[in-house]
């Protein structure tokens, strides 16, 4: 317990920290302030090493991701560890892959810390679909193209149904699917059924901006074989487009992963 | 012209560089040694005083944007300018506010210096949506709730459809509406005609992160004239949710934002 400057019990606070995807200068300056301040790092499975390198050294770092066929900390576990920590004075970063706002269950431990009084921030964080589609040369949007990107994940809550993936992707929309590389048969099942050519475009980037980066340039019918062929693991990014009816005169960008509509 | 230690002309490169919200402390650290290294920056409208303090003093600084009531560069124009920039041996960076490849056109950018044979990159940015769902304190996905986040705009191209924002916002969606402080009359009328209630919830956040920052929680049956009243007018994010259908018991979250489905 730390004491103030008047002699009380003086509460910690709480960082939920956006480590974006992988690299360490994808960092914002205030997530690697956050790092360099904190008593206590509550840290995942999929931060990279580089990025842990940046906690200061004399903070406690503690791991409470899920290791490979192990169990994982179950969410509750951590919303309480991390409050007690805080509690208990510290100045607690909860250090998150990607963007927390992203797939990342940051309202969970939000509601956590305010029940518990404990005041929380978010510092966002590069979401790995921004670094790939960087990696890729490739825009998420493309004015007269592709007006709204689609940020889905192929992993919901147990019992949920798995995205409707057809369906979101309509004429002027792109896909990016997070958490999705163990449903690329299904997706290819799901595209096929609405009517999309087996021919359709799609891009994977694992690990994007990572040194084990892969990208993969593929066709809906050769998904889940490409893939394979190509060790790609989670966590990637698949990505889809589906543009807008557009004459060839008026594009001035790529016409790659174009849809019938 | 530069020329190389070899004494032959050199070619310079471009780097597309996301300035994230506003902040300058949510540039990437990899943003802010870009800054920092340039011969000559190309800026928005829309990027911050305090990000412009980051560059590098000897380098250029040139402004491509929109002053208010004025007209817009061409996008052709900035194109052209950055090529021959790059051609004449510096190091260009074009600042854009946000993400590059989320509404910004980078694609385009892309294009002309691969039919320069300039090298390109591009150096994502925090986006706006993901600064003003933290200044919000509320999660673009929301496990069980919402498994997507769309990221949509309400300025298309001259003579595009508007988006369809009623369709896109079916149970489970987060949307986060860009450059949509003009719709807000079309956007309440488009979403009562699809049978959404009036007395749904939707968040605005305007300038995120920066000083001027306002945040707006009403309906959508008083957007516009709330809007209106707080002041809030371009840049802005529009947020709205229609959560999945959950019981009271499964959910772990605020349930503001729910729509009947």
């Amino acid at each position: 317990m730390n004491f103030g400057p008047e002699g009380g019990a003086e509460t910690g606070r709480i960082s939920l920290v956006g480590a974006g995807p992988g690299a360490a200068d994808l960092l914002t300056i205030r997530a690697l302030r956050a790092l360099q301040s904190a008593d206590v790092v509550l840290y995942d499975r999929l931060i990279s090493p580089e990025v842990l390198e940046l906690i200061d050294p004399r903070a406690e770092r503690l791991f409470v991701g899920k290791e490979v066929g192990a169990c994982a900390w179950p969410q509750q576990a951590i919303n309480q560890l991390m409050v007690a920590l805080a509690q208990s004075g510290k100045y607690v970063v909860r250090l998150k892959s990607g963007d927390p706002n992203v797939f990342g269950r940051a309202d969970e431990e939000r509601v956590a810390a305010d029940h518990a009084g404990i005041p929380i921030e978010v510092i966002p964080g590069i979401t790995a679909a921004s670094a790939a589609a960087a990696s890729l040369g490739q825009s998420l949007t493309s004015r007269g193209v592709s007006d709204r990107v689609i940020f889905a994940t192929g992993t919901c809550r147990e019992g949920d149904a798995p995205p409707d993936i057809a369906t979101l992707l309509q004429p002027g929309s792109s896909v990016a699917l997070y958490m999705a590389t163990k449903m690329a048969g299904a997706l290819r099942e799901q595209l096929l059924a609405a009517g999309f050519p087996a021919q359709m475009a799609v891009e994977v980037v694992a690990s994007a901006s990572t040194p084990s980066e892969r990208q993969l340039r593929t066709t809906v019918g050769c998904l889940p074989e490409a893939m394979k062929d190509a060790g790609i693991s989670h966590p990637a990014i698949i990505f889809l487009r589906a543009a807008k009816e557009v004459s060839g005169a008026e594009l001035t960008t790529e016409t790659r992963g174009l849809a019938p509509v």
